[in-house]
């Protein structure tokens, strides 16, 4: 895997707070991206921020996003407006001694740049599928491929990910000294992390399907994917 | 509770893709805002939006964020920047018959406004009381409480919740009628919703936390209420 440049190559994506959580090796970036499902978008419109959840795919160096083509933050950021394409994934509750020092871990990726509109329809079909496969993969050879329609009213982007940050949490909490008590306090506050993640539960079959219709692989390994299960 | 007023008040507030997903019920608002665990802020800097996550509380028609008062997307929201504040929860992925119809399953929250920075002692304790509760309930009666110099350093924000939309998406995929075959199809494309949740793993306590020191409640509540339980 090409990994060349380095994160945070600009001022804005240097990251400034807690700088020691910073990443600097783009696969970590690539990595938080391939891990979440959907990131935040946000676009300047009249001047304030819009910040919308959307789906994505990845290829590479690019994240491609997609929507209907009469959608105001997609026209925006296909008319050549600067974006922030942000990915969170919430990996704990870190309880401290204080307050001031609860915190998350967490890992997440911050992407600017300024959005290509895709034209042509190989490339097109290329990014469709990377973000159906992204939210469910196998999908895009098991259905129905787009039709004419469906393209015309799907404006799909590109967002190169060379200006883009990488932050991290984990581990306990950082506590203050003076909040660190004697080992033997029989009566310490509590401090640790509560690991949280997101699970499956049992798929549920539409209500058009023929009875009995089987679960299919792709969506069973979907499942063993988010749970971080090795599916083979 | 008192919800009025109603939701989606201004234009950029109404939403106009896939309306039938709005919720117009001030109570849907705040059943998303307090599900969530982080929210994604936006301002615009240099002329760019900046997405990043944070953590927050809400107090009636308020909600509340904090950072660093060094961090520059919390001063040019303490400014008098416009802001946008986006909560999303994913419950599940939507497998549709064709790839166009794929779809999450989701609950969101947009709120718009301009934030206005605390400076009352009473007012930026009870704000800090909400975004530690609402993290992590419990822990502001059980842990030190901030003092001087980490207020010093903390900017507290209040963000009306006036101007908000809520979008939530249910139930199965919507398919096209010329996906959806004969019921004695033999071999049918799958179809239905693989729900997602966010559960809490076991506490990890802090390595320098006495041995044998017990999980107390509030954590092991806390985790009961992420997996959807009843704590009594």
């Amino acid at each position: 895997m090409n990994t060349a440049p380095p994160l945070s190559p600009t001022p804005r994506s240097t990251i400034r707070r807690s700088s020691s959580r910073a990443r600097t090796d783009r696969a970590d970036l690539y990595a938080v991206l391939d891990a979440g499902l959907v990131g935040h978008l946000g676009v300047v419109l009249d001047g304030a921020p819009v910040v919308l959840p959307t789906g994505y795919g990845r290829r590479g160096n690019t994240v491609y996003l997609h929507g209907s083509s009469g959608a105001a933050t997609l026209r925006a950021a296909a008319a050549g407006a600067p974006v922030c394409f942000t990915v969170t994934l919430v990996d704990g509750v870190v309880y401290a001694r204080s307050a001031f020092h609860h915190s998350m871990n967490y890992r997440c990726a911050v992407v600017h740049g300024i959005p290509r509109l895709l034209t042509d329809p190989t490339e097109r079909l290329l990014a469709l599928e990377s973000i159906t496969e992204h939210l469910a993969p196998g999908s895009w050879s098991a259905t129905r491929r787009p039709g004419p329609k469906e393209l015309a009213g799907t404006a799909v982007l590109a967002l190169d990910l060379t200006e883009a940050s990488v932050k991290v949490r984990t581990g306990p909490p950082n506590d203050d000294d003076r909040d660190l008590l004697a080992a033997d306090d029989p009566d310490p506050v509590w401090a640790g992390v509560l690991p949280l993640r997101t699970v499956a539960g049992e798929p549920e079959p539409c209500p058009l399907l023929p009875a009995r219709t089987p679960v299919p692989a792709r969506v069973r390994n979907r499942a063993a994917q988010l749970a971080g299960r090795d599916v083979g």
